[in-house]
């Protein structure tokens, strides 16, 4: 693991991106987001994502330079077609709507269909709440997990962000709707180590902490058993029906990568407009000290609220070097600098 | 376990909330959902809710003449005062206004405070997905679980309505929060069994499926463990912010029942003014056949989607009388037959 300052990140995954065939802004664009996702410690779909989104544009599962169309438009409530061009510009063009939208009519619902991997879903999030604006959105993407009481993969993780507005840092939650990823398990048991609870089960039907055991049954485990199953058939309905676009099903008959073709809901409000702005800040606060005042389960442990412990980390990156994977960072570093 | 026919399930019921003091229609509407509720094989929230809702009108805590008022309105949003009438008629009032803005705006929000316990969520769930409209709905609580790395209850578990309509049964999901409600819990232990899955921390930090053990120590799991908490933190926040009104930390300082002075929200959308309904309906039925032809994990069990196996029980209950407990039943009776 090295630290890598911020600006060169960003420069070097835009060099990276340009390289395969985007223009320079939207490059900058999209390694902007990466690079923040690292800043932010979710390394999942920060750098180490950079080579795999290269691969797509250069296999043309994702459109360099394809924008997104309005297919319809009812007062607080548009639909666009992303063209399968880059997740990162769409689902920023559908945040920035919503939120124009939201300041006008005071919500937002902008439904996004035909577009490719958002990347990490919190900056979104992130990019609403430190505009003062909540945001609640969500994508499908292609089956990857099974329906509870079934064997084979036949729903998707469908990660889901809800954010609003705190002047000490926003309150972003970005939680998929697994219990764990493919790339926690794969981290997990490369490090020799177990999962902290149950993550899924193994061929024999057994609720199994063993990250190997689940990777070969592909029997990844939803979010709290039976709920996480029924929460992400409901979000993948209202993201394809509300978009007109494609559900996990339709999903997985494409098969140009991960979450490509897939329908992505943004549903804003703005607290200024609506003439709330105030009551949240004491709503967010209250629930902070609450919450944050909680009696730790173990001695000297913190009790946080989602998005709260991302501000450290930020924090830590902007002033000591972004952490990246030593190999992943020299992969990228090729990437920017070929020919 | 006895059956009772369904009419007179939902008369005995009203006549006792009448006796209560509710007027006539207001009763019948109150124990239309309840009756409804042990129909759909609810039983929690429905005839075995009813002497505490009888309580909680006979002590003041529920106004039974209260009406909600209009607090603001801005174009698809609108906010009430629920003014701590019965939480069964405010959400009532607050879904059927949220259908009519949708068909006119397309979409609805409707922001619902200081109102009660709306008893069954997925009520209001099915009523929509009934009439052709897609609804997510939740409401915050009075704390019952800690947040995660807490010992202490902080957070409540903030059910969550999502429902979409369709033509053999809608798709409907209604979760709390938690892993398991107390209820289940004490059901579990009454009956001398262990939950399926682990509900919870014991006194002594260490996850357990013993009922027991979980309501000594208070440590409800939350769903999907720090999933859920965040979930149910964000939850609470919108609910409270855009309703202006009271956040779980808020509601614990009332201590008036269960929920008394919530904060609700109703998310409708109108699929038919959307001009979606056709694509809606292949979404849903295209998700029902993949789900259900999904491989069990045991043989011979079904893969169903949220909302399936309720229209089971409804049917079996509709033909043979509705389930219910015999000493509750005649609880119900005796309140319903006094002077």
């Amino acid at each position: 693991m090295g630290r890598i300052p911020f600006d060169r990140l960003q420069d070097t995954i835009t060099a990276a991106f340009t390289r395969a065939g985007m223009s320079e802004d939207k490059a900058r664009a999209c390694a902007t987001i990466h690079a923040e996702s690292s800043r932010d410690g979710v390394y999942s779909h920060g750098l180490n994502r950079v080579p795999r989104f290269v691969e797509y544009l250069e296999k043309g599962w994702v459109k360099a330079d394809a924008e997104p169309t309005l297919v319809r438009s009812m007062g607080a409530i548009e639909v666009y077609d992303g063209q399968r061009g880059p997740g990162i510009l769409n689902a920023l063009t559908a945040t920035d709507r919503a939120l124009e939208v939201a300041a006008e009519h005071g919500l937002a619902v902008i439904a996004l269909r035909n577009t490719t991997h958002w990347m990490r879903g919190g900056a979104y999030g992130w990019r609403a709440a430190e505009q003062g604006k909540i945001l609640l959105a969500w994508t499908n993407t292609e089956s990857c997990m099974p329906a509870w009481g079934a064997s084979n993969t036949r729903l998707g993780n469908n990660p889901l962000v809800m954010a609003v507005p705190r002047e000490e840092g926003p309150v972003v939650l970005d939680m998929a709707m697994s219990q764990y990823s493919y790339g926690k398990l794969q981290v997990t048991r490369l490090n020799g180590a177990q999962l902290p609870y149950p993550g899924g089960f193994d061929n024999e039907g057994i609720l199994t902490t063993d990250p190997g055991a689940i990777e070969a049954s592909r029997r990844i485990l939803s979010t709290g058993f039976w709920k996480g199953s029924g929460l992400t058939i409901l979000l993948d309905i209202l993201a394809a029906a509300l978009s007109e676009g494609a559900a996990t099903h339709d999903i997985d008959k494409i098969d140009e990568g991960s979450c490509t073709g897939c329908s992505q809901i943004f549903i804003a409000f703005d607290p200024e407009r609506l003439g709330s702005a105030e009551h949240l800040q004491q709503v967010v606060d209250g629930m902070a000290e609450y919450v944050n005042g909680s009696t730790p389960a173990e001695a000297g442990r913190r009790v946080t609220y989602p998005g709260q412990n991302t501000m450290r980390t930020r924090q830590d990156h902007l002033k000591n070097g972004v952490i990246v994977d030593d190999d992943i960072w020299n992969e990228v570093l090729a990437l920017a600098d070929r020919a």
